[in-house]
């Protein structure tokens, strides 16, 4: 199917510059960029002078949490994890986990995701519900000492990596300090058999990271770079504690991190440090990580937190510019997630694209576009988001092969069940 | 004109929990609530199992400055004041602040805001542009040393106190720090005259703090206090750097503290104490302050800011519950503004509110309908704003008088004449 979309302004992150003309969308992706053309496409539409951009990359997700929105809140890290999270995840069935995602993936494209790095039990499911709605999915490895083994890991990274175009799979593993030695030392192993990166939570907590310390001696980046686990490079979750030299092994290995401003700050986690990281010429990336701990999937709020925390952290206005976090949350994702083909407004990029309405109040004036989208831009701006060429989300309506309303049902029997 | 508002989920703020029932609206004000009724409405509006809240008070705005959104960016607190906001301020007439308090209008519209309480040049203009849309406005006197005087502020405060129902005026300057100690005391003389409150900037950053300590000795809160400013109560905006002694004044005044996390966010400004103000029991409301420094008039953004950045502060993920930034954010807001008829869905008081959509995916499952609201409520669940009885924004359009686009094109038209 091709479509042609007319009269667009379009976000070249690349150079961070605002481009006009028409954009035509063939076999899922851009087949021409740019300028005006005649073309034979079965669905032309009027963008309207609004604003295409590349889909953000929601680089750390959990989708099947948004189960748990608003029923695991204000407590302190610990004992949400033991008390409202642990118990009720246990009850999940990987029925439960498709319709989950399916109403986490309606979230994502309306706030212009078009693809997440998601980590949750029964990733088949999951898969099934992903490539269902139409949704890009890149899957990381989630096993630890409580389920999964190195061998469901390569079971899984071998079935999911040739089950869907839409659908790839990383090794990794939950974090450190759920997770043995020898586990993780069979995962280093995956590693060097595949060739392929590796990616966990890294330093989400103080308490977690001096765990470690007080385990091996030494940071959880140190100890599995020294069991060759980043080799093939990687990333990691969060790293809101990473010491200098955990700093220089992510530099050195050409690891990605992907930062979780609003989920580190609903936990009470901390700010991590992105200065440093930039400064270090690190890929960065942006997450939402889970609906327990956000608990928004919105990529708006993560944006405008990368760069405004940085100011608080440095006690400085002019630290972490909009357009930083605009490269971050799109193309900075698309790369840490193996993504090579997404990110990117270009001939021959995937079509994983959002519309976002510049005929809103908050969107007004224009003194700078790439500001506004990152400091005042809002869900309520985004009036289409497409994935590999379709187009899922429109004006508040979601196509994604099933009525919402149904999965709104589904999502209220499971929580039903669940929290009894 | 009555409106009947029929399958209505709505927000109790007193009690904070969430009824369901019809709404009749007559007169401006909510002439019954809850149950089933049988009245000859001129409308009948299907809210379908939605939420009606009360609007959300915007208790701290310069609604005219969305003209330098996104044109004053990434820099210090004094450079962003002297050298990308004063120079261009200069350059504004009333016609151009007309204009812009429209376009600030359809923002606060669109995100649920019902009433700002403002301080700005061209009050008057301004007024005209509030009462033109149908919006509520608290203004707040914003004399310093570089633009009007205690006789300017009187006669104002008497001239909008009986323009508009919609309008009315509370005393005010805009800081200890731009204004000599002269005006200071004429100000607490006009308090005196007309028992009537103050208000002002007060403690926004460090610096001034300690300015005004070198300066007089004492916090701008003692001092004020000792000149009589607070005899008849009012309240303080920003308040990050207060301290004890002046919590207590705060107190024993019965003044009000209003909290503004993104701008103070933005500009490095700090974290406000929430949780030791509501230990001391002062009244809490919260605002988005200037387009300048937020960049958006979002109350979703506010409410979620003001919880977690006390999480955050206190390293604690237990405190600042979503209940208490609700209150604020409403019947806190209200109360601060002196509208005591506002804030509340209860049958007398004014009919300011905002219908929010449950069906959208963010508000899925429904495990705390209150905390959902705060923690991943946003703008794209508003599809229905109403002030005084008349609904100004219904699904994405406006209703104030004018259209919208007429509205950006003057906007564009300022801005190109401002930065040239």
């Amino acid at each position: 199917m091709k479509i042609l979309l007319e009269n667009c302004r379009f976000l070249d992150v690349r150079t961070m510059t605002v481009k006009s003309g028409s954009i035509l969308i063939k076999d899922g992706v851009f087949a021409r960029v740019g300028g005006d053309m005649a073309t034979d496409a079965e669905r032309r539409i009027d963008i309207k002078n609004n604003l295409v951009i590349p889909g953000f990359c929601d680089a750390h997700a959990h989708s099947p949490m948004v189960f748990l929105r608003s029923s695991a809140e204000d407590l302190p890290l610990d004992r949400w994890l033991n008390e409202a999270v642990f118990p009720y995840e246990a009850k999940l069935t990987p029925e439960d986990n498709y319709t989950l995602t399916k109403l986490a993936v309606c979230e994502y494209l309306s706030s212009g995701i078009t693809s997440c790095f998601d980590m949750y039990s029964y990733q088949e499911a999951m898969a099934a519900a992903f490539r269902d709605s139409g949704f890009r999915c890149v899957f990381c490895g989630a096993i630890n000492d409580y389920g999964g083994t190195p061998e469901t890991l390569e079971e899984l990274y071998n079935k999911l990596n040739s089950y869907d175009p839409l659908i790839s799979y990383k090794l990794g593993f939950h974090a450190e300090y759920t997770t043995r030695l020898e586990t993780m030392k069979d995962i280093a192993a995956l590693a060097k058999k595949y060739k392929a990166p590796v990616w966990c939570h890294n330093c989400e907590t103080k308490s977690e990271t001096e765990g470690c310390i007080s385990r091996y001696g030494t940071t959880p980046t140190v100890l599995l770079d020294s069991l060759g686990m980043f080799d093939y490079g990687g990333g990691g979750y969060h790293c809101v504690y990473l010491s200098d030299d955990d700093i220089n092994i992510f530099a050195k290995r050409k690891l990605s991190i992907v930062t979780n401003p609003a989920s580190n700050l609903k936990l009470a986690s901390g700010i991590a440090d992105l200065m440093k990281f930039k400064g270090a010429g690190i890929n960065l990336a942006v997450g939402t990580d889970g609906a327990a701990s956000n608990n928004a999937l919105d990529m708006f709020r993560e944006m405008y937190l990368a760069s405004v925390l940085q100011k608080l952290r440095y006690t400085d206005a002019s630290v972490m510019s909009a357009e930083d976090v605009l490269f971050a949350a799109t193309a900075g994702g698309a790369k840490a997630m193996g993504l090579e083909d997404c990110g990117y407004i270009e001939e021959g990029m995937k079509a994983d694209f959002a519309v976002i309405d510049m005929h809103r109040p908050n969107m007004q004036p224009e003194n700078d576009i790439i500001k506004n989208l990152v400091f005042s831009g809002s869900k309520d701006n985004v009036i289409m988001t497409a994935v590999n060429g379709n187009i899922l989300y429109e004006n508040g309506e979601f196509f994604i092969g099933e009525d919402i309303c149904t999965i709104y049902e589904r999502t209220r029997n499971i929580c039903e069940r669940i929290f009894g």
